[in-house]
């Protein structure tokens, strides 16, 4: 699939992951260990007394496997997916051993940058669901995305 | 240390990480082949020519790391650190490999839940810095704290 550039996003566009990612315990309790070493995602019994009742995947890593389904999808934006930040990130509910994640990107925004005229951002939010089609992350993002190359050349040729 | 409770909050209160968290090629290259698979992410050559200039962390590696020094701070709240929602998210500068990061926190607002009396909720401003004191990710999230034992108990009893 091409590479896409500035020139071609319109708000209202939708890209679809291709692909599924599975989530197990061991892929849940892992993550944890590194980076959210919490009882309601290290240890299936401490978990079902706490808010989660049960073990969860950490928000952290929900996020991390959003990206991963964002890099195997449809949205391939040339020179890479690189955002700028983040405006919103809700995990409306956990991610569960046994869950299978796919991806929904949809175009909110496109804007010129005034600062870097041969790039612009695109404001995207990203839908992470679960094999129920529940969601389980909810995050707006401003990708970095280059224009086309030549593009600026030929508006700076009409307007000179 | 002990347990914090929703009525151990106020705004302006801040929270610093007692840890440091190392950062090289090797973790940044493991993060990124998982969740991130990216050039810039992945290999010091290819990541010269692109954005980044050079290797750099995930965004999401950034993040990861953040909750694990969240989680080893003194920000030690009662029945663990659970988030709602992250308000926003970015990253003003790259972490690169050689990077020891620190974390710090500070309380924005503290607001009581109306549907869920037994909890409130408490929005900080989470800030990771380099060895240099550059701030590499700012985050503000909105934490799910519960209430001292028996201390609804105690209004109940006067509002009766």
């Amino acid at each position: 699939m091409a590479e896409l550039f500035f020139e071609d996003f319109e708000p209202g566009q939708t890209f679809s992951g291709s692909t599924r990612l599975s989530v197990d315990a061991d892929s849940i309790r892992t993550f944890a260990a590194a980076f959210d070493p919490q009882p309601f995602h290290l240890d299936d019994v401490a978990a079902k007394d706490t808010l989660f009742a049960g073990l969860a995947a950490s928000g952290w890593h929900t996020s991390a496997m959003t990206m991963r389904l964002l890099v195997d999808s449809e949205l391939k934006v040339a020179g890479g997916l690189v955002g700028l930040g983040i405006a919103e990130l809700k995990w409306p509910r956990p991610v569960r051993p046994g869950d299978e994640l796919r991806v929904e990107a949809e175009v909110l925004e496109v804007r010129e940058s005034r600062s870097r005229p041969q790039q612009g951002l695109v404001r995207v939010r990203n839908t992470t669901l679960n094999q129920r089609d529940e969601v389980v992350q909810v995050s707006v993002s401003t990708l970095i995305v280059p224009r086309r190359p030549g593009a600026l050349g030929a508006t700076e040729a009409k307007t000179a």
